[in-house]
């Protein structure tokens, strides 16, 4: 943003996709850190342990024994949050409302190997992950009942991942969830608008801009959204308006699995640590309407904030009002864009 | 809530306040948990700590000396998100759209003693607390350009509290957050259609079910929301509709603060564990308007799921799609309810 007065001052950011504002506060970023520093986890190293329950042979706690599996592999999980048996009911009282949620949730290894995580896994590794996605999506998203699907990875104990196989989730539900759909409401509201993209238009404008963009390549470009809340946050975003996975060619398919590889090292660089964050892909609903508004977008929202033990966060007043952000997305985005996308642990 | 199919299948319920809908898995409570381990801090003794910032006679990262106050103090905070003498700057160009921000960030001791907490505080001392905010309430309200006001205190650690001595901030403000644009919203809706307040008529279905109420007095009820989203999230609310706590009579101010004991009391009792959370007020903007519909409550988010050291993540799926929870709002009002309201720590 080349707006001197609000690159140094408090000021608050539009978010076009949801239509919410963040406030951010260019000037705090010198505030000592007195509080909570996050432990360390030392890197594992070995390809196979015999306690984790997503190795490839091992029996799960509900007794499943996982297949030798050799390349990403998915199931559905034992502790589903989800469940396909649900009987309907509504239920509508006063001032209570409540519905029956079906679903189906599924965890996907990335790798059969317990050491990897996707940035140093090779493209072509990455790209089988990205068409297990496309083939559950797919699958997933034919059945009658399902009307959304959402991929994400958590990675990192303080992102809530109790085990460090690369792994992702899909939770596939009936109901569309309230981020899906204020993302919905603004890119068909801009579609039907102007006829063009929100995505493409905005993609656009950064791409003349330069300055929140990190990488690009034929077909995707990485960015720190200008709303970006998380102080590392990013998006890989397809150059062309794709409004789910599944529409991506063996091509795309190729630059986007390069992509993730690219921003995922980039994180790694950045503190020296295997970066933690939630990563999750936002695309067009699988409720059988025609979504042409939609745009494909994945995000990452990564915690830390100043070092591998330093995170942000989103407590008290972000709980209870608005996101808040020190450092600015276009410093955030040049930090990313000067870190060498070689793995730090490559030599 | 009676219904019994929604009691033990997975459900989505609506949040009346902000019109949004969360997700509640009642049949996962029993998933195992492998991941992270909260350390948990020794309760710190000392009343007064020569190398706290808050504590009497202490001198400040800014050079600023604290007095010797002997009831709650409020000071600027040194490292404010929000300042007063930002210059007004509007920024509109293509898509991207950002507007400077004023305000006020003040810091709020609530004992000199630094070795207590709401909890182990009388009621008394509780009071003098609640007669500060009102005051801040009052006096931040009454700058022409501060259009919102949040109170608000993250206590523990776990919620990036950087020191233990009791305390709170406010953060006051020009813009309305999304928080509270939601809140207003709907109450407003609400009151033009019925006549009457949102809040008063969710009380008196609440205070007919009794199943999700925790604890009451002459003024106040505490009780966990229907929507709730933190496991133990709970809600205080003034049994008369006020809009704000500058209207709070003196004896509202006293049972007000004994219900603030009373719930922050249960929570330490829960896990014998001097409980996080996050705890604010929403309540009427300071925008000059008429704000009829509003009905102002204290919301406490805690983290803690299954003992001191396990809490629940909001990460991936929350994150992307919706907020998630296992236990239900019935079952932990039911644990909070069957707590002694007498502190574990007095014998
Ligand atoms: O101001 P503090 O206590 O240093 O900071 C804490 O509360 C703030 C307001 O909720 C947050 O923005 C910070 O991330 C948090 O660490
Ligand atoms: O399913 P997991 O990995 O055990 O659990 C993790 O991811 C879920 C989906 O984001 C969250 O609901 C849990 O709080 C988190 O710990």
């Amino acid at each position: 943003m080349m707006n001197k007065i609000l690159n140094d001052n408090s000021h608050r950011r539009y978010n076009i996709l949801t239509g919410e504002w963040i406030l951010v506060s260019p000037h705090r970023t010198k505030r000592p850190w007195q509080g909570k520093q996050e432990q360390i986890k030392i890197a594992k190293s070995k390809s196979y342990d015999e306690n984790c329950y997503l190795c490839p042979g091992n029996t799960r706690a509900n007794g499943s024994v996982n297949p030798q599996y050799t390349k990403p592999f998915s199931f559905v999980n034992d502790y589903s949050a989800l469940l396909s048996s649900v009987p309907e009911e509504h239920y509508n009282k006063g001032l209570l409302r409540a519905k029956s949620e079906k679903g189906i949730c599924k965890v996907v290894c990335f790798s059969p190997d317990h050491s990897l995580t996707l940035p140093v896994m090779p493209i072509d590794d990455i790209m089988e992950v990205v068409n297990l996605w496309i083939k559950e999506y797919k699958e997933l998203g034919s059945i009658s009942y399902i009307n959304h699907i959402q991929i994400f990875e958590n990675k990192g104990d303080i992102m809530g991942c109790s085990n460090p196989h690369p792994h992702g989730q899909i939770w596939a539900q009936e109901s569309i969830p309230v981020e899906i759909v204020k993302k919905t409401q603004n890119q068909l509201e801009y579609w039907q608008k102007n006829g063009a993209g929100l995505l493409s238009d905005y993609l656009d404008q950064e791409l003349s801009h330069k300055e929140r963009i990190i990488a690009e390549n034929e077909s995707f470009v990485a960015l720190v959204p200008y709303w970006a809340i998380w102080p590392y946050e990013t998006m890989i975003l397809p150059k062309r308006k794709i409004g789910s996975i599944d529409k991506l060619t063996a091509k795309e398919v190729n630059f986007f699995a390069a992509m993730i590889k690219d921003v995922t090292t980039r994180y790694d660089n950045l503190f020296q640590t295997s970066f933690p964050y939630s990563a999750g892909i936002h695309q067009a609903p699988t409720d059988g309407n025609n979504h042409d508004e939609w745009h494909f977008h994945m995000s990452f929202y990564p915690p830390l904030l100043r070092s591998a033990t330093v995170k942000k966060f989103m407590v008290g007043y972000e709980m209870f009002a608005d996101p808040q952000r020190d450092i600015t997305a276009e410093q955030a985005a040049d930090t990313l864009r000067n870190k060498p996308s070689k793995h730090y642990s490559i030599t």
